[in-house]
Formats: C-alpha cells, sequence, structure tokens
C-alpha cells in the first residue's frame, strides 16, 4: 500500500489530482468475477498467484491473461488435470508441472536471482508431489531448489548421509506425513530455518494428514514453523522469501 | 399459527364448526411423503422453500407442483445438475441458477418490492456460487442484491475500494473460505448486520469449511452472526428479512 | 474510517495539515497496552466494548479510564468477581451485573432511546445469565430487552404462552443449552430475525456446548444466524443494531 | 445360552454325552468365512440378522442359504443395488426395499403377531429411507409399524396434527437429520419410549449426522434413547423388541 | 397438552370460559426465572424433574418448594454436596443420594408400583455413581431397581454368574466406561431392551466417556440404546417408562 | 475359565456336585461393590491389578484386603496422594510410588523371575512420571526393568549413545509426549518389539497427548504397538508378558 | 547401524579406509525418487517392505526390482487393484493377494521357519481382509498363521468355542471394527499377547474405524497393544516380531 | 553433531583415542533424570532451553546449574509462579519475567549483537504474555525486539498506523487469539516473513486457540507460517534464527 503522507504531499502540492491520489490510496482492479491486486509485488515482494481449485476454466483464463500482461512470472496453484489440458491448449508455451499441480506461465526461462539455495527434503517416496510444489514454487520466485527425497525416521541414517547438503542451504523445507517426525530430527541437526509441510499420506488415524500436523506443531525442537496440510506453495514462497531476505536481493 | 383466542371467539359465537376449528389450530396438510406447510408465510412472512437435496425427482416435481398452486415463487435449493434437468424437462420456464444449484419457479419475473439493497461480499472468486445462492435467495423474497467479488484479506484494500457501496446497503451477507477473516475486517468497517457464510473452499487443515467457520464464530468485531458452512440460501433469507423490517414490508 | 476524498478535499484547500490528515486517515491513538480505537462509533454506530478476561485489574481501569473520557457508555464483558470488585472500590457508581459478568458505566441512567424492543428468549433457568448478558448489551445501546425465561421444547406449549409477546418484538435473541433446539422450533413461529445463542448448559457429549452450537447452525427453519457458545454480548450487540436500523435511529 | 444347570443335569442323568453338552454350552457353529449364530433367536428373541455392507455376494448368498435352513426369516440389512441384484438373480422371491437398503427372505408373507404397533416418525422427506429401514425391521419381526413423513419442527403444528396416532401406539421410533430437535419435541408431548435415529442428512457443520446425534443425547425431554447414525434397523429392532415386551409375545 | 376438540366442545357448551380454555390450550405456569411445567405428568406419565446443575440455591429452593404443592415425588438431579446441604438445611426430611448426586423429596417412602424390576448392570466399581442414579430414577417412578455391581468384559464370567438375575428383569440398565463393551456383549445374551449408559470413567483416549460412547452406539448387537454420557437419570427414567408400559401401569 | 469337559467329566463321574462345578464354571466371587476375578492369573498369567481412580479410600481398602488374602503382589494403579496416604496409615508395610501413582503391596521383596530386561525409554525428564509406571508394572510381575531418560529426537545422538543398552533388551517400553517421534526413530533402529506410551506432556495443539497418540499410531516403522495416553501401567503389563514369554517363564 | 567402536577399531588399524567406514556410519544408498534402506534386515530383523499407495507404478517397480536384488522376500500394501495388474504383466509369478491388498514376491515358497503359531482372530465376516494382510504379512516373515473368524462378540460362545486354539498360540492379532470390544474380551481370557487392530469396518458414530480404535486404547483388560486403523500389516509385522523372539530365531 | 570424516582422521592419525572419539561421535551428557545436549548451539546456533512444565524444583535446579556451566544464557519457558520463587531463591539474579513465564540467567546483560530488529505484533492487550515470551526469546538469542500491542482487525486502521515500523523489521511475530485473522492481514501488506502464533484467548467455540490456529495455517496470504498455540517461545527462536541469517551473524 502507498505511503499516505508522500501520496498526500502529491495532492498539496498540487502534482496529483483527487481522483488518482483516492485510486492510488484505494488501490483496487475489479473485473467481473475477481479483483486482482496488481501491485501486490510492490507490497510484498512477490506478485499475485492463482488458486486455481473450484475455479472455471474460462475465469481461470481470463484471470490468467489479465495477469501475464503485468507479471513477468503467472504461477498457478491446484490445478487438475482437466483445467491445465485447457489452458495448454490456449497457451501452449506454459509449464506444466503435473505432479506438483503447477501452471507456470513465464516470459523468460526460469532461473535463479541469487546465491544459497533452498533444500526441500521430503520423508518418503509419496510425499514427493508436495515437495515439488515447494521447489517449483521457490524456483518462480527466483530461488535455486534441490529435493532430497526419502530420507524419513524409519531409517534415519539415509538422512544424515544427506545432512551435509541440507546444512549449507539457506533455508529447509521439510515434507513429511503420517507420523511427521522429520523436521523434529533435522532441527535439532541444523542452524537454519525449517519450513515444515505435513502431507496427507497415510490413512486411518492419519486423519488427512492430522497426524503429521499435530506432530510438526509440537516439535520438541526449536526452529520449526508450519504450514497447512499439503501446502507446498505456501512452504516454498516462505523459503524463498527468507531466502531472498537473507541474500539481500 | 393461528390465534388461539381468536379462533375460540369464533366457535364459541357457532360461526366455526369444531372441525374447521381443528384444523385451523393444527394447521396440518399431509401428502404420502411430505407435510407440506402451506401457511409458513402467515407464520414466518416467507413461503415454504424446498430442500432438494437428497430427494427423488418425483418427490422434487409432486412438492414444486403443489407449492406452485399455492406460492407466487417457489425456490429449491441444493439442486443437482441431473435434478435440474428433468425439472425443466417438465417446466421449461423455470429458472435454473447452475452455479448456485437453484431453482426458481415463479409466476411473475423476480423484482425489488422495498427499498436499499442486499450486500453480498464475497472474499475469492472460487465462493461466488455460495454468494449467488445467497444473493439469488434474497431476490426471490423481494430484495435487490449486489454482489462484490474478490475482496479478501490478502489484498485488503480492495475492500476499501467497495466499502461505500457495502455501507450504504440495508444488510451485508459476507462470504468467505480459507481463514474466513473477512467478516471480521468487515463489521469493524461498517453499521450495518454482517451475515457470515463460511464456505468450504481450501483443503486440508480447513476440514471443508471448519476453519472459517470458527473463524466467524469467534470473530472479535461484534455484529457479525454466522449460518452453516455454504449456506447461502440461509444468509440470504436472513438477509431478506432484516431488510424487509427495515424497510418496513 | 473517515472518508477520504473529503479529507483529501481538505488538505488541498489547506485547512487541514498533513499531520493532522495522516492521524485521521490513520486513527490510530496508543497506549502502553492498549491500542484503543476511539472513533468506532463512528465507524460501527457503538463505541468500543472491552473484553475483561485476562486483562490485568490495572490495565482494565486504565482502559476504563480513557474510554470513559470518550464515551456515554463503557461496556466491560467477561469479568470476573475479582475484577468487578476491584473496579467498583475505584468507582462505586459502575453498575455491575454479576450473574451477565457485565460491568456498565453510564454517565446516565440507561434508557431505551427508540420504540419496540428485543425479546431474549431463554430455554432453561440454568441459561439466565447468558441471557441477561445478551439483555443488558442491548440496553447499553440503547434497545428495550424483555426476557422471557424457561420455555424450552421439553414442555413446547409454554413457548405457545408467550408467543404473542415474542412475536411483537423487533428481533428476538434466542438462548439455549443441551441440545438447542429451540431456535429451530421458534423460527418457524415468527416473522423476526433470531439471533442464536448456544450455551454451556449440559454435560458429556454436550462438549461445552458444541451440541446446541451445532443444532443452531443446522436448523432447518431459515431466519436464524449463530454467534459464539455463551456470547450473550455478541447476540445482543447485533439485535440492537438490526433494532436500532429497524427503528430508523 | 443354554442353561447351565439344566444342561449339568442332563449330563449328571446319563441323558446327555459328553460331546452334546459341550458344544450345546459353546454353542458354535463354524463355516469358512463366517461363524453363524444360530441359537440367536433363543437367547435375544429374535434370529440372526446379516450385515450387507462389505461382504462380497458369493459371501452373502452362502450365509442366507444356511440361515434360511433355519430361520422363518432372514433379514440383510445395508444391501448395496448391485448385491441386490445378484441375490435377486438367485432367489426371485426374496423381497428388496431399495429405499431402506434391504432384503427380506421370508418363508411365509409378514404380517403383525401382536396387538398395537410402532409409530416410525420421520422429520423430512428425505428422511425416509431410513424410516423405511426401521419400519421394515419391526415388521420382520412380528410388529406393525406406521410411517408418519415430515413433520419436523420448522413447521411445528404439523407433528401436532398427528400426535394423536403417534400417542396411541406403544413406542415410537423418531427419525431426524440436520439439528436432530424433533425427538426432543416429541418426548415431551407423549408417554410412551422414543428411540431417536439421527440421519446424515444435511451438510456443512451436520459432519454427516454428528449435529443430530449429539442434540438428540443431549435432549432436555426424558424418554429419549439413541441408537447410530443412520442405523433406522437398530431403531426397528429396539422398537419391535420393546413392543413384544408390552404385547406380552 | 390438552385435548383440542374435548374443550373446544367444552367452551361450544359454554362450560369453559375464553380465559379457562385458553390456559388450558397453553398450559403455561410462570415464575420469575422458571416456567414451571405443572402437567407433564398428564402428558409423558412422569412429573417434572429438576435439573440442578447451574442453579442457584435459591432458584432451586423456590423451584422445589412450588413443585412439592403438586407432585408426590420431587427428584432434583446434578445436585453438588452444598446446594444439597443448603437444602437439607430447609428441609431436612429431603433424602440425599450423595454418590448418585440425587436429592428425592417424596410425600410417602418410595416403593414398587408394580411386578418385575430394572436391572442396572454395571461393568466397575467406578460406574457406581452412575448406576445408583439410574437405580434411585427409576425408584422415584415406581419401579424396583437391582443393581448388579462390577461385572465387566475382562473377567467376562463374572458377568455369566449373574445372567439368570438380569434375564428377568423387564428391562436392563448397563453402565460401563473406558471402552464401554458390557452393553454388546449383554445384549447378545438377553431378550430384553439394554439402555446403554456411557461413563466418563478413564483417561487419555477416553476423552471423558466418548470412548465408551462409540462403543455403545456401534453395537454389533442389536437392542441396544444410548443415552448421553454419565447420564443415569436418563437411562432410569427410559427404563422406568418402558416398564410400567410392560407392566400396564 | 476353566475346562469345560474336564469339569463335566468330574460331574458325570459323581465327583463334582452341581452347585460346585456350576460355580467353576461361572467363576465369580461377588462383594458388595466389587467382583472380584480371583482366577485371572490362571487365565492371564498374572493376577488382578487395582485401578485406584474414583474408588473410594474404604472400597479401596476393602478390594485391597481381599486381594492380599489370595495373591502374592497386589498392584493398585492411578493413586491419589490423599488414597495412598490413607492406605499407608491402614498397613505402613505397601510400598507407596509417588511419582509413579502405584501402591505395591507385595508379601515378599520384588525381583526378578527371569533373565533378561525390560527397557524403559523416555523422550523427556517430564515423562519420566509414566515411565517409572510402566518400569514398577514390569517389576510387580518379575521382570528387571531398566530406565533410559531424556534422549528424544531434539538431539538424536543422545538416543544413539544409549542404544546398545536398549538392543540386548527382550522388549522396549518408549514413552513420550509432544511430537512422539521418538518410537518410530527406535523402531528403525532396533529388532526388539516396541510398547510406545504417549504421553499428555505439552500443550496447545498437542490436546492432552492427542498428537504424540496419532503420531505413535502411524509410524512409519513397523514393530511398533501403542497403549492410551499415559497409560504406563498397560505397557509395562505389556512388556512383562512378552518378556515371559520370551523367558519361558 | 553398525556398531561405532567396531568400525573405528578398524580404521585405527588401517583395515578400513576413510571412504568406507564414512559410508559404513551412514549407510545410505539414493535412488531418483528412493533412498532404500538395504541393511534394514541387519538392525530391526526384518528387511524394507513397500508401502504401495500413492506410488506411481513405475517407481513401484523400479523399487521392487532393487529390492528383490538384495531380499529373499520382498513384500509390497496397499496395493490398487490397477497397481497390481500393472506389476504382474511385468513378473508373473510375483503372488497378488487381493483381498489383502498384498503383492509378495518371494524366491522360494513361503514356509514357516519356526515352532508355534500366530493366531489372527476377526470380529467378523467384514473384517477378514485386514485380517488376511497381518496373516500373510506374519508368514513373508516366516511365522505359521491361523485366522479365525466371525467370533465376535454378539455371539459371544462363538468365541469360546475357538479359545483353545487361541490360547495355543504364541501371540494373537485381534481385529474388530464396530464398537471393537474382541480384544477386551479375549485379553481377558488368554496368556499371551494381544496385538489389536481396529477395522473402519461400520457406519455413521463409527467415524472410520475411530469407535474401535478408542476401544481399544481403553480396554480395561491388560495385555492389549494398539496399531493403526486397517493396519493389518503393522499388526501382522509386529506379531511376527514377537513369535520370532519366543521361539528364539 | 561432529563432522564424522574429520573425527575419523583425528583417530586415523592417532591424536584421539577410541573412547574420546566414542563420546564425540555420540555426543551424550546423561544424569539420573535428564541426558543434556551440550553441544547443540555447534549444531543449531542457540544453547539447548529447558521446558519448566512438570519438572519438579529439584530437576530444574540441577539442569539449571550444569548448564550455566556451559551456556552464557540459560533461558527456563513455561516456567509456574512456585518454580520461579525457588529457584529465584537459589540463585536471586536470575531474571523473572513473570508476564511470559520465563527465567532468564545470563552472565552479561542481554543486548543486541546485530543490526535490524525483530517486530513482535500482537492482536489484543490479553496476548501480551505470549507476545512477552516471543519477545524475551529473541532478546535472549541476541536480537533486538519490539513489542507492537492491540492492533487487531476490529479496527484495522490501528495496524496501518504501525505499519511503517512493522516494515522494517527483518521479520514479524504476529500473536493473535480469537480468530486469528491478523496473520492474513498482516502478510498481505509486508515483505518480510510473519511467524504466526495462535493465542488460547477466547472462549467457546475458541477451543482454547484451535479457531486461531487454523485461521493462521489457512491464511489466504502467502509468507505466513505457524507454531504452536500459546508458544510465544517457539515463535521467538524462528525469529531469531532468520534475522540472524539475514544479518549474517
Amino acid at each position: 500500500m502507498a505511503d499516505v503522507k508522500a501520496i498526500l504531499r502529491e495532492v498539496q502540492a498540487g502534482r496529483l489530482d483527487i481522483e488518482q491520489a483516492s485510486e492510488l490510496l484505494q488501490g483496487a482492479s475489479t473485473l467481473d468475477y475477481a479483483t486482482l491486486d496488481l501491485d501486490r509485488a510492490s507490497r510484498t515482494g512477490f506478485p499475485e498467484v492463482v488458486y486455481g481449485a473450484g475455479k472455471q476454466v474460462e475465469q481461470l483464463i481470463g484471470i490468467m491473461e489479465r495477469l501475464r500482461e503485468h507479471q513477468e512470472v503467472v504461477l498457478v496453484t491446484r490445478v487438475s488435470e482437466e483445467q491445465a489440458q485447457r489452458v495448454l491448449a490456449r497457451w501452449p508455451d506454459v509449464q506444466y508441472e503435473k505432479e506438483a499441480g503447477l501452471l507456470i506461465a513465464s516470459r523468460e526461462p526460469l532461473r535463479p536471482v541469487r546465491d544459497g539455495y533452498v533444500a526441500v527434503v521430503a520423508a518418503g517416496t509419496s510425499d514427493l508431489g508436495v515437495a515439488q510444489e515447494a521447489a517449483w514454487t521457490a524456483r518462480c520466485f527466483g530461488s535455486e531448489a534441490r529435493v532430497i527425497a526419502d530420507v524419513g525416521v524409519a531409517g534415519i541414517h539415509r538422512l544424515f548421509g544427506r545432512l551435509a547438503e541440507i546444512r549449507e542451504a539457506a533455508v529447509a523445507v521439510c515434507v513429511a506425513g503420517m507420523e511427521g517426525a522429520l523436521p523434529s530430527v533435522l532441527a535439532g541437526l541444523v542452524d537454519i530455518p525449517v519450513i515444515a509441510v505435513p502431507t496427507s499420506v497415510g490413512y486411518g488415524a492419519n486423519f488427512g494428514g492430522v497426524s503429521a500436523l499435530l506432530s510438526m506443531l509440537n516439535s520438541c525442537s526449536a526452529g520449526v514453523a508450519v504450514v497447512n496440510i499439503d501446502n507446498g506453495f505456501g512452504a516454498g514462497y516462505m523459503a524463498g522469501m527468507i531466502h531472498r531476505k537473507i541474500a539481500g536481493k
């Protein structure tokens, strides 16, 4: 949101008329079915991202079209196979990451814009979809992301074998289902922030990921913060934001 | 329900026989699979509405047929695509609002019968179905309804841009999924009642709308009351009832 | 919140300096442990209310002192016996409603400022504390409130005996614990909005009021909206706001 | 289970050999995939009933075949359309109650064996499937059952119109979804036991019938006992058992 | 509730004036803090019972005083030690059942008015308080009640030793905490209705009785219906009502 | 439970009269408030244990007195400080383990009766009470028990330092609160059964131990089975039973 | 995990170079999408098992291929019909247990390697799939497993008829849905450890197996430990491990 | 954990004996009731912190004594008034932050060791205790922390008035109870990471903080990660760790 006093000074000086100042102070841009937030990047550092679930394909394409005019990269999350195919029919150059359920429309090929990387650590092979969602999100926002798969606590030595690579990252995303114990173990071994993502992998008393979520919230290791179940996007975004702050750009 | 003493006086005066008085005092009218409440409008101000979910199409048509004889407007909620198509095959003039899951059978075109309007405010594009259910319900009962879409708290300035329009309404319906924060913010900014509708939009620890429901029940702003998850009908009905009382008709 | 364009025009005209305009646009007034919202009445129609639970007595007195300078009526909710006694020691003229857990500091005796009344309907004797909280809240904001006690559905005829009085109200608050069935029955019998308040009265599978809360959210009667468990304040506030709108002042 | 001392006396007297006595005392009869309880009627008054859900059709037919040799009436509950069609292909004389999800294989046409009847009271048209399950179960065990539909609390006078018929029953089954308020209201009006059946009719905070279940468990009216969500069978069985005891046969 | 036509005939015949008829049809009798249901016995067969929890002692005494004028037996449930002592100070002849948390004010000593008895079966010694609440409730309403203690499933043979006594009862109340398995086992062995009462005895994943409650609702034996956790009163009332129907008085 | 055929043969041979045989087949021994299971050791290998919670002290002493006549060791669990002091006043020789909440009345000093030991592994210092309950229970039933404290996953190397001692045990009990990750890690490192005990240590989203319970039920390592929250007794009993089977006595 | 000091001594003696020692101490073996735990058998006594749910068929085949090189028996759990058919197309010799959802790839026919057996006791016919999963898992790890079906508590005598066979087992797995009472009853009758498996068989307040899970965790009989809902694999693994320890191999 | 190869090289070179190397590789230091993790700072950047809840005072003092020998700052969380007073009696120089429930034993006065600061933003006055816990934790680990109180969404303009100060922080901690909407609003307005802390402030359907927790997990704004309910420590620790990484020391 704009700096209030600055805009007022512009008004006072006669350099900005009332309509313009009002728009700037209010900052809204309205379509029929959506009110796009075109200045989000100036507030939060990253442009608006589209939540695909429950949107009709026409709405999705309309929103993407408008955003592509303003943003270098347009990221759509929680995309179904059917939504994806119809968007690809419209824009064959859009990148579809099926396992991660993402659509990425980028003017230029994605590449890291800062030093260092984000480590995305996944407990099991079945957690890879969520891990990929986190990794691609971080990449969309300018970070390198490395995925380290299947190092869950049932064979804890597998984690130790990859520990050096994780410890050299700027920040770690840690993805786990079932009992969700990996973030606690990992956070006790590294000096970087751990963003934990519970997944819905499991059955029975797993309750769609609640078991892993509660584990992560109750971690006996400090240095862990948690995002929603299966929310790879949120973790990748948070990791990218921290990485940018650490790298200074 | 009828005024007991009035009926008794009619009986005492001999102007009403026992059978008629008994019927009036009991007010029941029974079909095979339903007991229609034909005098609901006299009690509550609005005629009976049909809950479509779980009803066989034959039952639905039977009930609609009977109600259409007695009511200006027959509203059916929670209608599936299949139910709707079969009803439309029977009565092509019935209005089917697909996004809202409603069937509307009205003798006359719907139009507002009172001054002012109901503002239906929706946090995201994915909440629009529920918002439309609320708006059409209010319209069925004689109110004008305006839908203001996609003004959720992730870009709070979007709400400010539409605030004047909301503040001039008689009552607001506020529809939100995910964390359901919009009603709290809105109720702190307006002097009209806010009927909050949590939606099931979201995933993971959203638990089918429970997250938004709890947020709305725990609103730190006063002036918020809540209906069931995804219950656009209930909110539109409540808003219409308040609007009618305010407008005096 | 102030009208943006109006303030801007004042700035443009030189009638308002930058500091003043900035304060008005931002509207914050900060103490050590609280940021009081002194212009809430201009936004929402009612001044700020203090939530007593969890506040230290010194904080409570400090906040009340500041608010009493600006407001005709200061209402404090969720007050413990100990908090109340210490506030009364400071200001013996403050009104303490023990059953309702409220403190009321009013410059003038409370009296209705509008025609009509709010009906507060309680299912059982054990629900009276919450009902009184609703009734006193409505009174603080200028409505007359009438409490109708112990008319729960176990003897449904008791409700019928009081129905006329309820139907003549502008709006009803309906308070019930245990299975919370009363609002559904009531809303099927009246043409006024019903604000339902679940209470924690009960035991076992009542789960501290969850049973009544779910009943009210799932009401088969339309015209019901719900506030938090035991939230008599929220219901009284909502009822008062609707009453004010209906009465036109 | 047999009377221990009686069997021992038979052994002592030499009228029963060790093998037979052991079998009688243990009472087991084993198939490959089931251990049928052929003497259940002698213990509980009613023969074994088959739970259809999750059983393979071959298992279902095998069990029915064996039971039909020993029982006048074989009742199968929770039958899917597919299971039913394959059983009917095997035995075209079996009665399939589709709405209730029951199969009934009876040697003789079902008819009441005792005076009086069971009243099955349903709140809404959508609850009729569960109500029919209860009614047919009671009929299988020798009771007359009368279904009274769509008398829910949104129009409470509809219940009053049917009250006389309910009060003359030996026992009532009361079926309701949504907020499940009907059993509380009914039990306050009659002097017969009310067996309450919550149904999963509803959505959102209904949680698959939990709302109605909790209401019924927390009924402020005494004289209500509850069975599982959608468990029309259990209610019909309980009602039939009470009816048999009252009728003395 | 009175027979509508009968009252109307009285009015028509001039034998009942409008006021009296109106009162009879409405049947309400109002105090300050309670609306007593003095004609409940005529509707449900048993007079009104007082729920003690959450009532102030003055309210409790006021209600008891009024009810004692009209009823042979006044039963108060969920009474705390402090409430009981203050009531006993007022009426030393009132019977206080401490373990059961009941007050009983009876004009005549309680004694059975019908043949047969209610069997109250308790799984463990810690369940005895709830069992006594059930037993005394049944006694208040004219049944003999026999308590059979500590026959839980950890030593199932203990149940077999008491089975004859249970099978000869008219109806069984079955009280159990922890896993609540006893009603399932019992109902598979007897031909009388089993009213199951889950208790909050246990800890951890018992969740205050939820474990036992769910077990009883999911009983694989038919012939079980359930009341609220720790609701000995409800079970005793239901059992007494069934017993009265069976005994024919 | 006795061998049915053996008893029948004794009856047939005239060596056992009907009363005696009936008692043996039924095996019940009844007090006023309890039905003691004196032959439990013959069925399950361990004598009856007394659950102290919710029992009156008189009941507790009565039960202990009776059991001490028949059993070498009487163990009472979930004992409060007050219960313990009153039992100690009666029998000063009884051993009171305060941290574990146990009373142990043993004729002879407890000592191991078999080779090998049970390893009781606790995640944190705050889990020690539950660990001691498990250890003393195992000791009561003849096993040596070693407690290994504070080796939780926040510093996973602490576990590795004690691993050799754990791997040489016959069976492990693993006690943890908060996220309850320790059993998963441990079971991936050893070839002995792990009995996991969640504790209520923690706060917030720990929900009184539910977080740890779900973690353990969802363990990604096989070889883990779980007992109730804080149920050190159950784990120690299970470990002792497995140990006895392994040791062959 | 290797013995630290032993490896260090090898290094000190020059018999092991730094790279090899490091690998042994770290023990990881990495693929693209999985990090296989090839030395699990040396740590836990049983080789790695593959969790099939949520894995792409290509991943599944890749993992199986690698494991088959190293292990005598490769067990895959939670296999869908589609996954199974595609694996069978690749390796027609693999054994597919459809009811249990297992794939078994064994170099030699499975046969018991130790004396005694595991008793798998199932409450109902609908629980057989989970019971078979437990039985086949135990067989994969060298135990004989006997399935005893349909002996639930609704006809408790059926259990008594099979008790001798259960009591002679080394360990029992007890599988039950609905109210899950069977393990409590069984554990009170035998002197062997009981591994309880709740199943999701049931409906309504069963909540997908929660009812049975809570029952088993709250068992009033000691000697019961519980695994996740429907987790036949976990129970069979645990039983096999205990059996191996008892048998001494 | 130490660098494995480095230690091995020391062993190979004969500069480290087997005992020492083994200790270093295993890193455990064991007391009676605790296994202190003295090298945690070398792994995670911050030394061990003591969880006070549920620890006996003797244990607490013993652990603090040992840690004070090794650490500059010893922080104890979740300290009760009684624990605090007894520790202060032992060491009068220890700092007791009562509102935050912390004990801080620091050799030198705490002062920031890096540029920038952590903003701790609290929604209400009742959330201040948790906010202070977060602020003091960050200070213990070398960050400046500024608390911004009572800027919740009921008067959203209060937040805007403090926004500049928040935006200049390195990282924000955001503390809120009730509906927990503040983090969503805040994260939409700033470009720094937001660590959200739900508090248990509220009542009824707040469920001890669950409402706020779910809101934060379902935030429609990206850039939010969550810690446990009331876990000010965890948030302050995470914020301090991120701050340290950003500041480069």
